[in-house]
């Protein structure tokens, strides 16, 4: 999904670079053994928590981490743990990630269940 | 481990950065429900391997993850995945850090077995 | 008051990390002897520049430095400076977050004084 | 043109540090032999997209590439290229840039030629 | 005295950067108005810990403020305070950095007063 | 010859990584189309010279560089360029990176030359 939506935004400007993503990082490293997919979206939450300069990057795997069974408490804690390491305002701005990618979780969940509160509950 | 090596280093310049990493970060941080040791350890190489101007720490946390379970191959994996992230050089020099913590831990190893190989296997 | 709002914005989704922004930051941190909140504020103000990627903290610690007593230019002095040790892309967009800051500063000044032009003469 | 705008947005704010990237960065610097200028903004472009903490000024020699002969093929394989050695979100922040450049230069040029397309086809 | 330094490293591969950071740096930015010569160094000091990646120029600064007038106290609570701001592991390396600069200072003391234990006590 | 390196250093750590850096990173980008070998040797210089937390591999990409037939003035225009996006500091570390490798040549040139002086004169 996330991979889908990389190759058409890149699909006029530079085809080869939403390529390289789905080949090498979707095809290659998240497809190798030697973690789990809810073990690489930690570490790839982490990381880009701590860089801060990749907020769009960072909501995509949010929402990710949610697909592959990360609870919204586990996602928060990893966030959380960034402030040790990269400080409190990356932090910060990882949790104000989390936030737009939970609401917008929850208004799909709505609309999905036809208006009924579908919320979710995981955190 | 690592803490009282912290406390050790800053007692003659800086206690209470010490105190607060011990306190804060493995007190508060590191103690808190929601993520696994194991996972706390991934986050945190990843998050170093990213951020690659903190190699020291970097090693520490290396140690720290066999300390709590992860296997050389775990944590080599969580290190690779960064190049997507941060960039190749950023991976590579994560793994230097890594071979530098791995041939350590095979030189103790050794020494503590009183001479006899006894080589981690858990690559 | 910087406190109450990130107090604020983190209690539905990690009030912990609010917590420890209020306890561990101005708690411990800002009220440790050794420097003046002046001082203190320049540290942050030149720190969260150079970094660059933490907009929205640099202009809550903007405003934090005009509440203790920074004047102005003494601001935009720090953030010039930045441009020696980060570059003048941070420099440039401290000074945005600074332009945004003093103008909405004169707005409420404005607004204070019941429509009277009473302008901040700081700088 | 880019300097024109630097010093004017700097002008109620901070003016030395609009004529100190005027005349150091393209006084001083852009003017030196040794490189030419396309050069010049291949390393800019390269750089600005890998620090990935300074859109606006990565936009401002994106354009300022095209001006000095740069096409939009040299300009996306130089982003592209910073994958490798920032990450994919890094190179994928910087396409957006440049889409967003290349978008308002076919803009320009279509209001220019009096509503004719006239599309930039250096791509 | 860290001008000449500069001067005298670049003198053969690049003597125009000495001139710039000499003319610009000292000359310009730092004899400008508007902030002491001891604010200016804290606002350096803490953004070169938070950047972390420039060890070397970290230290000519923690020595240039000693001889600003700065306290040990001083330098060392203005990079504690960098923990909050970018993480642990910059502030650790910023003081380990202050630690070689405080022993260096201690032993040309010591020289200097002809053997004789003359402690700066500033601390 | 970078390459062949990279492969063997990661051989009895990670070989998937050094296969990547070959294959994706010497095959696929660097033999794209749309910008010679210079200009990318030049682009990388640039960014690794600015992120500035990756000296090793920039030696290795400022020997590559001439390799490629950028000259010694080439790269050290490129690097202290960067003076103006990433700050004096990165230029400097930059240039201690060039002067270390343009040593590492003179010495294998006299080598080559069988002890007789032959100077790169290409400064």
């Amino acid at each position: 999904m996330a991979g889908e939506r990389v190759v058409e935004a890149m699909a006029d400007i530079a085809p080869d670079l939403g390529r390289y993503i789905v080949e090498f990082g979707f095809g290659d490293v998240y497809c190798r053994p030697g973690l789990t997919l809810r073990e690489r979206e930690i570490a790839t939450i982490a990381a880009l928590t701590a860089l801060g300069n990749a907020a769009p990057q960072l909501k995509v795997h949010i929402a990710a981490g949610l697909n592959v069974g990360l609870t919204r408490k586990e996602i928060t804690e990893t966030i959380l743990q960034m402030a040790l390491y990269a400080g409190f305002p990356a932090a910060l701005n990882g949790m104000f990630a989390a936030k737009e990618v939970f609401a917008a979780h929850d208004a799909e969940g709505t609309v999905a269940a036809g208006g009924s509160m579908r919320r979710d509950t995981s955190n």
